[in-house]
């Protein structure tokens, strides 16, 4: 591994080498921030959102990065007025507060339309992240060299679970994991999705690691609005872990603060690329990545297998071993999720997202192994607590 | 450069390497051809049409192979019905002539808005190449190991001008090329196209070459209906040789077949590529590259810079040297095309494709010095028979 250090923090790791060989912490030295930030408070200064965080980029010294989704920062005309010809501009958090500056800033046009065409091969209308991010932001863009001066708090009582890739990448060493593999979810974990990571587990000690860890990596950015939100899923993923589904052991429970674009197999390349910087030499890949429905048409808006084939072929994450999934469903046979076995397919029960949702919010028991009692719970009374604030609400219009 | 022999011929040359390290021939062997071809008259069998010819794929060896313009060919739902269960299908060409076999075949969904989507980062309607080749194409694709039973002729007299990589990289070698330089174009050569050429040579010779060789690749597949056709334009690139504009000795002369997407950043990747394999190791590019106006908004579709900046990021493109397009004006003081100069802007007379069609149209000349008469003539005589036809048509129109 080649060690970089251009003035910043290098974190080394006997673990999988992250883009450019080592990690690029942009956080500024303690000793160096007060300076930075009284020269901050005499920058044009911008605001960021929550919510912000193209294929793959061959690097001056020719290595490459996938970079399948943009990562950008969209500014109105006032603010590009207000930056004017400065070429440096602090960056502004929620509540005012300086957490950053961008220097030798660059600003280009937000060619929206381009952006939705080429990241999600629609531009039909009804696209969640685009509705919530794409179209009210502004029409320019701003990149420059980002320098942090502090860490994004969410003051949501989880910011314990935002560990950055050097954080994690420390733990890792700590366990002295010689594998890790990392699995990415928006949704409560079933037993489905546990017998996958425990059978990971089985298939990396077979293949000769000693100790392979699990990186469960629930997303904690936007979510569309049927998705269970975050503070619930953590509650749920916690439950798991104590009901002993998934070993405490060799599991560490991280929130990948990204925001969901559904933009199926261009971002499927960006979750794997991301989870390599964080450590992860195997990424687990099931039906349909990132996928949703068309939002205008009844059908799947990609082919399920496309991730899959994409991961397996994307220049930039040639370091990063693929596990494909295997599909689980619910064996009436033998009470619990299994492999799908299409020689008794007859016998398999597949409960969708939404057949769980629905179970939850009706109030009805999924079948008896399909989820550990304690993370359904926290489900149920999620649903139940949404339905009192439903009522409550059209008691208070009602009223009115 | 590495060998490879799965009974293909394979051509060496101490030119730039192809993608994969040699070219693969896929026409059969003349002594294998009669068994195939007998072979192929068994076959389920679909046509070709005459336009049809991702992204960088990671191959299996490890090299990336720049595919950024989908080559498939589309079929419909009666044709995959004939096809059935067939594993291999004869491929017939536009007079009904078996012209290929397609082996261990795979039929999959031909999802046209994700490929328009995600190929011009629009979805607008109004896409030239969407709408003669896209929308009437079948719902399905079909792809598999090709063999060529024989070269596409096209019987329009300009065949000798289809030169295959393979002869390509031949005459290169015969002429003692050490380096070959490309020039893309879909349009007319004026003299500011052969300024940068020559002045392409010129610096490659300051780099220390002994002998740049240009090579001259008009676009020969399908082009949107206001361009100049082929054959007026291949007559026209003639007489610019004739009149020594460009000099026959160091410039080769050859139709590249690809139809003509308009898919900007996209396509050029797919212009560079192709003319790597073609022996090309310098690639010109200039302002907006395969760019057009946005067809239903009042825009360039592209940032007119993106695709020279892609091309200098491409996976895939690492061994080609690209050299960024100077814009060449007309200057109104020295009475020829110059490279502008902005310092004296005000002199200099910027002459659009539209503009030069414009005065070919209405029978006025262009400034002095702007195209060689030989070419300009070329141009004159065809728009001049565009009008006879025109107002032939008009007269049968209004005396029926």
């Amino acid at each position: 591994m080649s060690s970089v250090n251009k003035g910043c923090v290098v974190v080394k790791s006997s673990l999988i080498d992250p883009d450019g060989g080592s990690l690029v912490d942009l956080v500024v030295k303690e000793s160096e921030r007060d300076l930075k930030a009284r020269e901050a408070e005499s920058m044009p200064r911008t605001s960021i959102c929550r919510v912000c965080t193209s294929i793959a980029l061959r690097m001056k010294d020719g290595s490459l990065v996938n970079m399948s989704l943009p990562i950008v920062l969209a500014i109105g005309d006032e603010a590009k007025e207000r930056i004017g010809a400065s070429s440096n501009v602090a960056l502004a958090g929620p509540d005012g507060d300086l957490v950053g500056i961008l220097r030798s800033i660059e600003i280009y046009k937000h060619n929206k339309e381009e952006r939705i065409g080429r990241t999600w091969g629609t531009t039909a209308p009804g696209l969640p992240y685009v509705e919530e991010v794409i179209t009210p932001a502004g029409n320019w863009l701003i990149g420059g060299d980002l320098e942090v001066l502090k860490h994004i708090k969410y003051n949501d009582g989880l910011d314990n679970y935002r560990i950055s890739p050097q954080q994690l990448r420390k733990e890792f060493d700590k366990r002295q994991a010689d594998a890790v593999f990392a699995f990415q979810l928006r949704n409560p974990v079933h037993n489905g999705h546990a017998l996958l990571m425990n059978d990971t587990r089985r298939r990396l000690l077979e293949m000769g690691y000693k100790n392979p860890i699990l990186l469960l990596h629930p997303l904690g950015g936007f979510t569309k609005v049927d998705d269970v939100p975050l503070d619930v899923r953590m509650e749920q993923h916690s439950k798991v872990l104590e009901d002993g589904v998934l070993d405490p052991e060799t599991t560490i429970v991280s929130i990948f603060p990204s925001p969901m674009h559904y933009a199926g197999p261009t971002e499927v390349q960006w979750h794997a690329k991301a989870r390599i910087n964080a450590g992860a030499n195997f990424y687990i890949v099931g039906r349909d990545p990132a996928g949703m429905g068309h939002p205008t048409e009844k059908r799947d808006l990609y082919d399920p297998d496309h991730g899959k084939k994409v991961l397996s072929m994307a220049p930039g994450l040639e370091k990063l071993n693929i596990l494909p999934f295997r599909v689980a469903a619910y064996d009436t046979v033998g009470k619990k999720m299994a492999f799908f076995d299409p020689s008794r397919a007859k016998d398999f029960l597949f409960i969708s997202g939404t057949k769980m949702r629905t179970y939850a919010r009706t109030g009805e028991n999924p079948p008896d192994g399909f989820m550990c009692p304690g993370g359904w719970e926290v489900l149920v009374k999620y649903y139940e607590s949404l339905q009192t604030e439903e009522a409550a609400q059209n008691a208070s219009v009602l009223s009115t």
